[in-house]
């Protein structure tokens, strides 16, 4: 089966929506946070800890897994939900985006990308077919296309040069054959420029994918601006497909995403701060590594029901990360992804409840532009 | 209440044993073998994960729980169980061993010893008065007492001036109140010198504590002349009370302590190796970090229960600790434990149906001398 989707509930604005994915590797209710596990794991955690703190759908990345340990690697095992042991349903990106990060690593061409591995300097080449092949390896229910992203600011010239390459390498795309259970989303570029942003749409849509990203926000510009393209984008994305914001997952940027008519989101924000010892509260982000926590026996959030609030103190969780302890970052990753999922899944409520404006209002009133 | 120690089956030997002991947070099956939680953790498991591989107690460390996050704001805490979330029984070390093994960092003095912090340089002065206070605070379940460790090889002088310092530090150790429900071990010292131990043993029994260890062991000597030191100075210590081999606890060394009479072991080998890749199993030790497990999809020990062999490949395994993620010294280091807590829990089965030897060659055909 490839994957269906279902609108339960819309909001009076015609975008906001709650909806469900079905996958072959179960549902996913949506607006959903997708934790990232860059390497065939989110970072710290264990699947069961993953269900535990509310995930219903990881995010797995096509260029690293490709060169550690390999595609094929994994194909051996049996694909990558029995390599890592996680059940639920997959998504992979295309490895457009980490190609893009290597910068002066990699060359683009239509044929397709060479780059330079970040880990040993070595040779590769990834073309949009290569990129499928990888995925159909992997195995994800969710594969994306292979795209060029652009950075911020970036000129009107390049930015009309990656759109026409992303289309092109979307269609290439598009006539690889993958496996039954997996469905490929086309992904929208053209930087902050609406006439490119209306152009990518049109031309990744007309190509008929099951759902749709938007791709190249998140890469520098203000926060405004990439409210702006939402705007702009959004509703010339299909009603009856869901619409996946890629890289995007702070607080204030899941409302005002949700608001526009996003469902999906990725972030690795949630993990990779948890590792410095920062952590989102129902306060405020805190740092629980700084001094003053030192003799704080309160939990990091009062008002949060996960493993590591109703078990450890800010105080015990300071010294563990004081002392480079690695249950401390288990216990603020947990917290984190505990945290942003029940974000998410509050907002979805509130949706289907009719109260969608009172909750981001709420969420906005603590975290608005601070994140 | 303080510590209960009950003998169910002794070997005919006169020496092997399966006991109980009684603390206030729980009861202990002995032989035992105890992972050490240095820094308020035993590294990258949870108190859920240590009960999960059979856990029954742990051990933790006054020397650096002192310097970091300080006994006091444990103290503060509602002491070490509380604050580390883990509700068994815990025994702390006096932190002897530690500022032994400071070297050049320390001065020792009848009066006690001065050290240099091992993280600032700071200076710092621990006297056997000061050790018991610290773990009074902490409120281990079993304290020990402040002794003098010596190195191997060391001098008949240096060893006999260790023993009188040890017994003279125990005689003040003993003076110091305690909470209800902590008691105190003493500490045998004397090398590899039966006469010292001898001495040591007769000094240190006369004190009447409610056990008793043999410390210095396993600091540079052959393993043989641990068994040798193990033979004379076990038969002198009293029957009725657990007895506990301070730092050891290969496979090969448990069947060997355990043989002689010895019910409770520590050992850091286990967390330690599991970082760096290498795994115990039923045909010995493996190095699942090298290549040639690269490809190789059966789980760490086809024989094991535990979490990490019904769910996980050496293949993946493998790849986590390839590109440094935390979930794969996690995996090795629950099987690490699950694996030695496993086998003394099988010994302890062995004694009390009466085929202890057969149990004991079974290990030491794969485990000889090679640990």
């Amino acid at each position: 089966m490839t994957l269906k989707f279902e609108i339960v509930k819309e909001h009076k604005n015609g975008l906001t929506r709650a909806g469900i994915i079905q996958t072959a590797h179960g549902y996913i209710e949506t607006p959903v946070f997708m934790p990232v596990g860059t390497q065939a794991t989110v970072k710290t955690m264990t699947p069961e800890e993953l269900k535990s703190v509310g995930s219903q759908i990881i995010l797995s990345n096509t260029y690293h897994l490709y060169l550690r340990p390999g595609h094929e690697l994994i194909a051996e095992a049996g694909g990558l939900h029995k390599f890592m042991n996680w059940p639920g349903p997959i998504l992979t990106d295309s490895g457009g985006f980490q190609v893009f990060s290597l910068g002066d690593l990699r060359k683009i061409e239509d044929g397709g990308a060479s780059f330079r591995s970040h880990i040993d300097g070595s040779l590769h080449f990834i073309s949009p077919e290569k990129a499928m092949e990888i995925q159909r390896s992997l195995g994800s229910d969710i594969a994306m296309t292979f795209d060029e992203c652009t950075a911020y600011p970036c000129s009107e010239q390049e930015a009309a040069e990656a759109v026409r390459r992303t289309t092109l390498w979307a269609e290439r795309c598009a006539q690889v054959e993958m496996q039954e259970h997996q469905s490929v989303f086309g992904i929208i570029q053209g930087n902050v420029y609406r006439h490119l942003r209306e152009k990518s749409a049109r031309e990744i849509i007309s190509l008929d994918f099951p759902g749709y990203a938007v791709g190249g926000l998140s890469v520098g510009e203000p926060k405004d601006l990439m409210y702006q393209v939402l705007d702009y984008t959004v509703p010339l994305m299909p009603r009856e497909k869901p619409r996946y914001l890629m890289g995007v997952g702070s607080p204030d940027c899941l409302v005002e995403g949700i608001r526009r008519g996003i469902d999906m989101f990725d972030c690795v924000l949630q993990t990779r701060i948890a590792r410095n010892g920062t952590v989102f509260t129902s306060a405020g982000r805190i740092t629980v590594r700084n001094a003053e926590y030192r003799r704080d026996f309160s939990p990091l959030d009062r008002k949060c029901s996960c493993y590591t609030c109703r078990n450890y103190s800010r105080a015990y969780i300071r010294h563990l990360l004081n002392v480079n302890e690695v249950l401390g970052i288990r216990l603020t990753t947990i917290h984190n992804l505990h945290f942003t999922i029940s974000l998410v899944k509050e907002l979805r409520s509130a949706i289907i409840e009719g109260c969608f404006e009172e909750k981001a209002e709420e969420i906005k009133g603590v975290y608005d532009k601070r994140e």
